[in-house]
């Protein structure tokens, strides 16, 4: 059961007392002079999201006398923790490590369930492994977090919304931001704890993610925000499988969150995405809210893909 | 449990259906011949054990669409072997392997349990993981292996037979390569099931390598060998822990397979590695046989481990 702590105070201390810690050169920027005093500072970006900052790290790590039994921290967002979670899964066949995330993509999903990961090439996460740490948000750090990066995490806390009703109403009031990142953890905790490598249970987690990510690649924008427009086409691909009045709040519901604007995407460009995507080789998988905490899964050909995708574009 | 294969015929058959294959540039001359065509090739040697190389296989992977329910393959000895076994670890956060080892010492030893790791500069192994391969072992190949790759599995198997009394009377007999291949593979195999992640029992493998790994940085000597050297000298330590007659009798033993000559290196320096080397912070641990299958610990300070390898040397 992974550790997660809410808003303890604790964060600096467990930063104090950890082996190494890493964040990125924005974060350290802001937050520099309350960090260890030889912490780590990668470039901000996906650019250090890679094999050879993994090795920097490595190299750091044992020039600095790290032993497998010691504990190195991350304090950032998804990128640092995916990279410093990854490094902490090889290095002397893996050591502990803690997380205290500061976007609230992070906080409300990539902090939770040990998923870690680099990119290779072009290719997002193609390395990576299942390695949870002890995580503790602290929301006081979302004070810094730039406007299309909260937007970003909205988008990931949205999704997760239509997994559970008490979210869901949740998410119809004035938003609190602490209660639905204490209810996006418990989610996502309960649902990880019974599919901890990614094999079944976990899947519903993928709404929007087999659009959304071609949609991502294509147009640049945050990957929260991306995921929305990616469940709202997917739905609109599925329709004819979706209750109709869900369908309809489903898709107002997700208007609030990315606007009710035209989704404009060269419909082959995403279907070529989606059908390299693709993870194993038995089709394209989309997973569709039929109701708030129903989730099914479409597994397509990448031709019916292909006829679906230009129908709702 | 781990699928292990002893001459069951059917190494070549798992190549051809892996998704991908690789082994080094002296076994593709060799056996290029009998591998499958688009069989991935690396430089020989320990120059190719890097993260460097875990990103090409990665980026191969990737352009030919190796998915996750995919099984990879190495070919080859210990480095391909914790190459190709590391980078299926990682890849899409793990896929399946197999291994069919082409040297003594992978077919006794580095192809059971499941360790793989790549180097950090000159660190050996810095980086890891645990992940079993399926193993299928076939002796013909040993029959184009390099005589000091010979002798260094042998190294391995002589270690192992400190640890079980049937494999030791064997080593007493004519040698019999394929009897003492499944024999060490089976007292791996079991040492392992008690202890996957290197926690606790898995520690008796480490007889010899606390001053063997210092031994080999300084020599250049095989692996095998300068486990044999390290086990003697370590034995020489702690000879006041030993029974006088077992101690004589495993000298005698041991020398058989290094010669008796003197054994000549800088104590000062053996210190100063197997200070660098020790894995947690609580001392340098020693594993060394009091009798057959009776292996104690004993943890040195610095400053003792000095004092005994200057009275051993």
């Amino acid at each position: 059961m992974q550790k997660i702590e809410i808003n303890s105070g604790k964060e600096m201390d467990v930063l104090r007392k950890a082996a190494f810690v890493v964040t990125d050169q924005n974060l350290y920027g802001i937050y520099g002079a309350l960090l260890p005093k030889d912490t780590f500072v990668v470039p901000a970006g996906e650019g250090s999201k890679t094999l050879y900052y993994v090795e920097k790290i490595a190299s750091e790590l044992l020039r600095r006398g790290v032993k497998r039994t010691d504990t190195i921290a991350a304090f950032g967002g998804g990128m640092v923790g995916d990279l410093v979670g990854f490094a902490a899964s090889v290095y002397m066949r893996g050591v502990r490590w803690s997380f205290v995330p500061t976007s609230l993509l992070a906080m409300s999903d990539s902090s939770i369930g040990g998923k870690t990961a680099v990119n290779v090439g072009k290719i997002k996460n193609a390395v990576g492994s299942f390695w949870l740490p002890d995580t503790y948000i602290e929301t006081k750090y979302l004070s810094t977090l730039p406007k299309s990066e909260y937007e970003s995490g909205m988008g990931e806390i949205v999704k997760t919304s239509l997994l559970d009703g008490e979210l869901y109403s949740l998410m119809h009031g004035e938003f609190n931001e602490v209660e639905a990142i204490k209810k996006c953890v418990s989610i996502k905790s309960e649902i990880v704890s019974r599919d901890m490598t990614d094999k079944g249970a976990r899947k519903v987690l993928n709404m929007g993610h087999t659009v959304g990510h071609a949609i991502e690649l294509l147009s640049g924008l945050s990957h929260g925000k991306c995921v929305l427009i990616g469940m709202r086409l997917e739905m609109l691909m599925l329709r004819d499988l979706i209750p109709h009045s869900f369908f309809y709040e489903a898709q107002s519901y997700l208007g609030r969150f990315i606007g009710n604007g035209a989704i404009d995407f060269c419909a082959d460009d995403v279907a070529k995405i989606a059908q390299n995507d693709k993870k194993n080789g038995n089709g394209i998988s989309i997973m569709y809210p039929c109701g708030i905490g129903d989730v099914k899964e479409a597994v397509l050909s990448g031709d019916e893909f292909t006829r679906l995708i230009k129908g709702a574009l």
